[in-house]
């Protein structure tokens, strides 16, 4: 079987480098070009790269997609930043080329993917959900934006299946004491040296509780979801928002 | 709206007796009959139950059912010791009364029945999995039979998947340390005073790990599947196997 | 070796009638008086008893107490609402009766008493230090008092140890996300069907955590902490405040 | 206050480069040396190092001590291979030393130290104790040796408090189940890709448990324990044999 020919952008940043040796490492794939900052995109076309990992930053992505889209180079997107203008502008690139697939994901830890859809599925058969995060004390926010949109997610879950609200008799409390509220759920965030990014999803029915754990203990966490997604954006033509898209979960 | 009309049949056992007041307790249904060993199966047609929750013994359980079938009444089954000739026999019952509904479920909390479900899903995204059972002393069987069959949902699972032997690099162990050999899968059993019956599905992959964690306290953790199967066998004809069938996992 | 003689004072309560049935269950203990409300606290000297469990009312404890101190019975006390003023009195009568030992416990769970003793010597170790508190959602308190005592508990021993403040470099925090500040020490409280009563102490430093986690799944809980009580109480003259003394430590 | 002048041995190693930059960063210590493997000892001398650290190999850490006791220099060792007949020779040269202080110390985490410490005080409290272990996959032995050593002090202390055995009705179990028996306490070891160096200790009463639980995320963790030896060797004349005798536990 012939390799999937990957081409990584963004080859010398943190991430970056570390997704050139995890496809170097890929047995199904083919290093062909690894561009840092001043380096021409025509090396994309001359090396026959079928997939484009993209980690660059928000300032070059949209020109780096215009070029691959239209040599017909499909892509996987981690650079941040997507606003509704700049989803409708891939969009028509795209519309244009019907045969190439962009794969845009906030999220490439598998993990983490999962512990929120799963999240997701299970909020509705269970009384109570609660969110805790966890995390290294030089974080800025609170919550993380990982714990926030979990919640928004359990929250609408909880909303499309008409579920009651959560039961609470708690009568006297100190500030803060039953954490943030997003959307009804309640958000804990816990800052201690030596963790790095770990979240749990914890959900209560009668007799019964169910928790959900995610630990990312290293950013080369991400590498799996990378590599997922380059071996399926080849296959998916048009836009795919989120990793979950392309996980087989039946 | 009419309230669905529900009975329990062995409604004094220890399952039996908490149906009986978790049905009373459930806004949209009526308990129109509550029957132990000696009672006669015609207070069900007597009664105008629309579904039973059948909750006795592997000796009784086939003449109820004949009986529930035959009059067109929907059942909900927990009794256990089901063998391809008995639901055999209850196919055929079945395939003379369309449209009356049967759902047998092994295991009722939901819980539980997310945690196998998940399990199984994740299993083929991650390198290495193990699974941790921990119970009270008394038990008298390691593994649970829970954490067996979720060993061999998860290796079946990385079977279809073609997913790599996961990596050990054991080379020097006691007897026992890397658990039980699950179809590949190492379980391992805890046995605890103060336990009850609790589940730990361990999944790793690079730099991060998932974990999905089921406490059962009280076996008050059934009713909820029990009450959730009694809503959605009148509407699913034939005979349904799991509780999983029942949620929606999308 | 002749069995100690006990006697349960507050036998028909919930905790009580679960001590008379530990009592009894005790090789090396004799039950010789269960006494409720109504009672004659004579029954306890003509019954010989040796130590009374005391597990009332605050409304009855001092006559309780007062009567077993003048006939030379050890109390071990389970009943709260002791101020400064009953503690003082108590010292008084035990003056007058030197040989005669009191143990009064907010908490005769061992794995409680345990995990605030532990938690207190590990604190000065770590960088961070937060408490999570995790109970069924009809809890009208929010910390629980354990948490909150645990936390004072840490923050005390930080304190002494000249430790810095904990590192939280949070600039942006929904309210409530970063839990209850307890005199520094975070503590957050989770709500949720399916659980009892459940604490965990986080403690972090460079590279590594310690994590200690107490589950309380019945009050039965407290049996094993009042017999221990029951045994030393004998051997130690003088009031004793908290079963963590009675702990061998070292 | 005159910082404390501290050599490191071994200091172009992984954990001894690591222990150079902790010196450095310590407010209350000066560097004033860092020896690799070829460097001349006289430079401690010279450098007027009034504690070193030592962290070489077990071809030269008796040579590097002679040199250190003879000239009065107090040592905090992490060096393994310590035999009943080296520890001899060593007490013999501190013998002739008397205000040189000497920590040896197989485990410079403090939270390993304190999960083993604690697991030990707990022990004879509980019904049943259970170990389980977590590493990466290319770990080599199983159960691990902090594991087994554990386990060893939890079953010394049980001994020493006449502990019943442990209640386990078991009757049908699948090979390895129930983990490896270390000294009659069952050890369970986990190898998932993701992990670094996690253990629990699991203690279960009537109704209740604790979990004293640690987790290793890097090799960092052992620098507080480093320091912590560092800054109290000076004031404990003679061979002290692993850090929790430097611990107030009290």
């Amino acid at each position: 079987m012939s390799k999937l020919r990957v081409a990584v952008l963004g080859a010398r940043g943190r991430i970056g480098s570390e997704a050139v040796r995890a496809v170097e490492a890929a047995d199904d794939m083919e290093l062909v070009a690894a561009l840092g900052r001043d380096d021409k995109l025509e090396s994309l076309t001359d090396s026959g790269a079928q997939v484009v990992v993209e980690l660059t930053t928000p300032a070059s992505v949209m020109d780096n997609l215009d070029f691959c889209v239209r040599h017909g180079i499909h892509a996987v997107v981690g650079t941040t930043g997507w606003t509704d203008e700049r989803l409708a502008q891939l969009n028509t690139w795209l519309s244009g080329s019907p045969g190439t697939g962009v794969l845009i994901a906030p999220n490439f830890s598998i993990g983490a993917v999962l512990t929120m859809k799963f999240a997701q599925q299970a909020a509705r058969y269970f009384e109570s959900v609660e969110v805790i995060e966890l995390h290294h004390p030089n974080k800025a926010d609170a919550p993380s934006g990982t714990a926030a949109r979990t919640a928004q997610l359990i929250a609408e879950a909880r909303r499309e299946a008409g579920c009651a609200p959560q039961p609470d008799a708690t009568a006297t409390a100190l500030d803060g004491a039953r954490g943030a509220d997003v959307d009804g759920i309640p958000v804990h965030s816990v800052r201690l040296r030596g963790l790095l990014a770990h979240q749990e999803v914890l959900l209560g029915g009668e007799g019964e509780t169910l928790t959900i754990r995610h630990d990312s203990l290293h950013h080369s966490s991400f590498m799996p979801g990378i590599l997922l997604g380059a071996r399926r954006v080849a296959t998916t033509p048009g836009l795919t928002f989120g990793l979950e898209n392309f996980l087989d979960l039946n």
